[in-house]
């Protein structure tokens, strides 16, 4: 229920005698000479203060949480559709930052000793021997040298700054899990492959744009003279990686609640999710390439940045650290071009291995569920099922932290498995209630990070605001965005049939918003001057986003003739919005892999994982008999006549049977017939091979397409809920049995 | 989603250049010469690693629960009920003890360094400069000197070991609110009286009995000569606090499950809900007195455990501690009785402080709560609503911590005000939102808590196992159980009409189980020689009352002819288990507290804070008019023909109408003809007084009392869920309107 100041895994005291005694000076305010159990009193008082200081400072965020909530109500009531929920926690807390920073004053309490010590080396655990007794201290972390002297003495600025780790340890994974858990997988799947270029290709040129642009930026803020420290090349790098992800919280919302058109939401969601995995990765991957260079093998010559060179021979040579030189060791990146190219290859090594490590995991956690929630008849208790759920999923990101791959992106995956299997083996309250749960986890986290982001505004006490900087990162930043959509978009048209028209690219460069991600990766590494000038700017850069690209939305898709009011179930074709005709493609070369993968699923890995799907002793060849009878669960038997239904999360509704395996062709049946019997004798077929082809078969079924055309959107300010149904179309008939699981897709 | 190692509320670095130098001296192991960044990547890496330790232990703990839920389901799901789900936590934490203590040996990293400094004051933050750079470490406590030397070799044990405030700041919140918020209130009304008796004096009476023979036990051991270190009189005493804590988890479980008689339900229930808030505040006002003398004011002369007497003259002698009488402040309570009778009045006011103002908190929050949800429109987001609720929760246990009150507490009424208040204001989805997530909150840190009780036996390090002490806390814990219950019982039937019969007695000592709390007072403070053998002892405590009280739950029930299968919404009468004839009273001399409670509450409190209710246009005097207006919903007039359905938890069932004031008359209209038309027009009639004449009208209307004898329970291990009815009496009719909050009650 509760956070605290406490560490969870607290680490026990333990006292290790060791040797080689060193001379340490002892710098000490506050000892006010008496006896060694007043002190410890003393002490013990102060510890009871402290904790009660975190509780009002903690206090704080909650009451910033409750109002945000309050106006968000406000606000839904009163139907203000231009600052979303997360804008709003931003405005509160930048408000209490200010309150915080020039109203309350809370002198620091007396009790920091300073020890100067000789030792060279900072370890985890200090024992502290105080006249015969030892108090165990633990590492907080490296106070930087530019810091210390500033502000130092508000005891409530210090209390209202979290350790960084917490986002990424306590926030992010409940965020991102709902992402994957809440992915609108139909959507998702059809348009996979522009997700794909997008979130990785995109994003990675995206990153190195906006680093090469950042480095040209930097250079020349250098010359001007107006750089106080060092800033390198992977710096730049680094920047762009965090603020390459984007984060469309607030687009989203806007686009779910005027129903805008599918693919568009689909594309933009997919990407916004998928390229939060590849930033992390790029900006860790970034990180370990320069802790690699630190600890170089051999001798490395890297350029100062003043043009001198140091020389680094690993283990053997002591370098006397100088103020303002301690970063020295990394490449100025200007001529050093066969190392980097080295690294850089060594680097997307590293990438994949990470990427596809936490993918597995996440993945492997998400079967491991679905096996366990198929085989036990765990769902007559569904307080246990729902229990079971959230240990596996937190599970996720614990192991893979444990394996040294990454948390966040496993449990993505993770969440994307279980809403694809586990979901479907869950009951029906379990499913209410794992989605209520982490819809509940998802929006604390997600109004905590934002009204948080707007406090350190103001409660952060080393800020670097560079204009030059910030000037260049906003040019960068607009820069990376569009080298990321137009070109990919102009390719991805090359192949796709249902082309991304040009008013939908815009609005996607449009809605590249940057949030909680960016947020947390710049805010975990503030050391160096160059980071610290990056969070600053990051920071900036998300408040402009979230509020005017993010209030912008309505009258963007207005302006843009985006058609809004499309049910994402009932809905006969997403054409709507690319505007031009499209070839009836029976055999759609470029979906093969999908369409492989959709065999696959649902012939062995549905049957497997789920209660859906058909008999595996139908699909596995007869050799098999034994084992398939044995883990076929009694419902596929029972399913079979009816595996239209179960099989929801591809094929929902007959009428658009045909455009569920890839961003090609989007055609409907007009007539409304059903092909659910050919459907059924499809999947009903003995054996992968006859099945594939019955799907081709039913692919061509389709005879008619359509292509319609949205009306223009008018400012739905009043009553936006119900807007004029821009689709020409009848609605095709709803399907005959009527599907609980329907509401999910 | 998950804790991390990371403390929250990290506290940011600050540099107060400090004056006062003096000689440290620094034993350093593991410093392997060589530069200073070498070993700042050397740390770094060493955080890695540390954090993938931390990771995984974590991992073992998720991964212990996750085999619990699979084992209750398999338990459940065979309807086996000798072992509850927390008796079988503790089994697997106890083999996952053993495996790590004697199966893993993770040899400890060699990073702890040993400073021995001269400084009189463990600082709470101290900043450590290595050749230049700034390190900071916080406090972690006090290392004992017992302790450093025996198990500090291993990693994984100090991996798995906890922090013991996070059982009092993020485990124990969620356990006390769910309890609080799930009380059945209907019956823990009924029996207000007896509950506080049993909660206030019974605990009272418990502490001091089992700190008496523990004194009497420990003088023994110390005559004996096994006693290795002090122990003095006020341990005793707060080992009869902490001790006191009964937490009937098990026994509660099966007795839902059992159906047994409310009466019984509703007094364990109650009992221990509040001897939790008693037993913490007890034992915080002990540790508070001891700090009191501690930092005595004045002269106060203390013998010393061996006689000698010391001098304590405040704050300007030093006292220069030897090893092993740091705690010789303590008074050894043989002779100073005037001292303790100044000292323990003294702890009671502070008590009734904490207590008071604990409980004003929880009120309080959960009426601001009630507040919101009333005059916002809130329910038609059940997200906010439920987002709300929580933060609102939470909120409390911040609130009062940050007061210098005991969190726990505030969050056990604000559970009970939020239950009674704004449980009516929520919408049906928030109301089912709310009580799954506390539910599962519940569920989890319970589980954790049982399972990490028996992790403990094998991995804390300095357990200190007395037999004589261990027989002596046995006997006394039976014994003050045992004085508790028989005498509060005897002369709370004095007062009863509804007699707490003999069997009802010995069931309520039997299942005076110790959990969870007892666990997490004992392990808060484990400093002390004391200390820890009171630790550990506490532990076999609870899992021998766990293990076999628990598990003797069913048998004692057969044995006592405790009648099971009794609906505690249809139940007529719960008569069955007194045994004797009852008297009709319509004037309940000993119920009238209660009754000017309920016409407060009813009349105002209600309609004030919930939809429900009368409007308090009818019930406030003619001159609050317009206020009244204002703050009277619109459902309240809608509500007004109809209030007996909405006012359910006093008045759920018709027949049972008369029984709610107090546990003094239990009597059925076994006509079955409903008194509900004569209820309307009481609560319809203006002015509190016409309303309680209405009422002591209505409680005379009741005319047949009915005894019913319960048949003797056969041990209903087959099927027991529908055990064969022993209630005679044919169930009443079904009110005719269906309540849809009926099932709350």
């Amino acid at each position: 229920m509760g956070f605290t100041r406490e560490s969870f895994a607290g680490v026990k005291p333990s006292t290790s005698l060791l040797s080689l005694p060193c001379l340490v000076t002892v710098l000490l305010v506050g000892s006010r000479g008496g006896s060694s159990a007043m002190d410890n009193a003393a002490t013990e008082m102060m510890a009871e203060q402290s904790h009660r200081q975190d509780s009002a400072s903690l206090l704080i965020f909650i009451l910033l949480l409750t109002l945000t909530i309050l106006t968000i109500w406000l606000f839904k009531h009163k139907r203000f559709r231009f600052l979303h929920e997360t804008g709003l926690a931003m405005i509160y807390g930048l408000l209490v930052g200010v309150i915080l920073r020039f109203g309350v004053h809370v002198p620091q309490s007396m009790t920091d000793v300073m020890l100067s010590c000789a030792v060279n080396a900072s370890p985890a655990t200090l024992l502290v021997n105080v006249s015969g007794r030892f108090y165990e201290y633990t590492l907080k972390g490296e106070v930087s040298q530019g810091k210390g002297h500033q502000v130092q003495d508000d005891e409530m600025l210090r209390k209202v700054t979290f350790d960084p780790e917490v986002f990424f340890n306590i926030l992010l994974p409940p965020i991102i899990f709902h992402a994957g858990y809440s992915l609108k997988r139909r959507h998702f799947f059809r348009n996979i492959g522009s997700i794909l270029a997008y979130a990785f290709m995109g994003t990675v040129i995206s990153c190195f744009i906006i680093g090469l642009i950042m480095y040209g930026c930097v250079s020349f803020i250098k010359l001007v003279g107006q750089l106080g420290e060092d800033f390198y090349f992977t710096d730049c790098l680094f920047f762009g990686a965090i603020i390459s992800a984007t984060d469309p919280v607030t687009v989203l919302a806007i686009f779910n609640e005027l129903k805008v058109d599918v693919d568009l939401y689909a594309l933009l969601f997919g990407e916004s999710v998928l390229n939060d995995a590849v930033a992390i990765v790029l900006s860790s991957v970034l990180l370990r390439l320069e802790k690699q260079i630190r600890e170089g093998a051999g001798a490395l010559r890297f350029p100062g940045h003043d043009g001198g060179t140091k020389e680094w021979q690993g283990e053997n040579q002591t370098v006397t650290p100088t103020n303002g030189s301690i970063v020295a060791y990394r490449p100025a990146g200007d001529n050093s071009h066969s190392f980097e190219a080295m690294a850089m290859l060594k680097s997307f090594g590293v990438f994949l291995g990470v990427f596809s490590g936490s993918l597995a995991l996440g993945v492997a956690t998400g079967v491991v569920t679905a096996l366990v929630t198929k085989f036990t008849k765990l769902r007559d208790f569904s307080l246990l099922e729902t229990a079971l759920f959230f240990l596996m999923s937190w599970s996720t990101f614990l192991l893979a932290e444990a394996c040294g791959f990454t948390g966040v992106v496993a449990v993505l995956f993770c969440g994307i498995t279980q809403a694809h299997y586990t979901y479907n083996n869950l009951s029906p309250e379990s499913q209410d209630r794992t989605k209520q749960l982490f819809e509940l986890l998802n929006f604390l986290a997600e109004n905590f990070i934002f009204s948080y982001m707007g406090l350190t505004l103001f409660s952060f006490q080393s800020h670097v605001f560079n204009p030059l900087f910030i000037i260049g990162a906003f040019v960068a930043v607009f820069l990376g965005r569009a080298a990321n959509i137009y070109p990919l978009s102009f390719l991805l048209n090359l192949g796709r049939k249902n082309k991304i028209g040009a008013n939908l690219q815009h609005v996607m460069m449009f809605a590249g918003l940057r949030g909680a991600m960016a947020f947390a990766l710049a805010i975990r590494d503030t050391e160096t001057y160059a980071r610290r000038m990056m969070f600053s700017t990051t920071l900036l850069i998300v408040f402009f986003t979230v509020w005017v690209c993010g209030g912008g939305t309505t009258p963007m898709l207005s302006f843009m003739s985006i058609p809004v009011g499309v049910d994402s179930d009932q809905e006969a074709s997403s054409s709507a919005v690319t505007g031009g005709t499209q070839q009836r493609n029976t055999k759609h070369e470029s979906a093969w892999p999908f369409r492989i993968w959709y065999n696959f699923d649902h012939n062995y890995l549905k049957p497997l994982l789920t209660h859906s799907g058909p008999p595996l002793t139908a699909t596995l060849p007869s050799c098999c008999g034994p084992l398939a009878r044995c883990l076929t669960s009694p419902q596929a038997y029972e399913n079979e006549g009816q595996l239209h239904d179960d099989d929801s999360d591809f094929i929902l509704n007959d009428a658009n049977v045909s455009s569920m395996f890839a961003d090609v062709t989007v055609s409907t049946d007009a007539s409304g017939s059903h092909t659910i019997n050919r459907k059924c004798s499809s999947t009903n077929s003995t054996g992968g091979g006859a099945s594939e082809e019955a799907l081709d078969h039913e692919l061509s079924l389709t005879e008619h397409e359509v292509a319609i055309r949205g009306t223009r959107l008018v400012l739905p300010m009043d009553d936006p809920v119900e807007p004029p149904t821009t689709v020409t179309l009848p609605p095709p008939p709803s399907p005959p049995r009527s599907d609980p699981r329907r509401h999910r897709l």
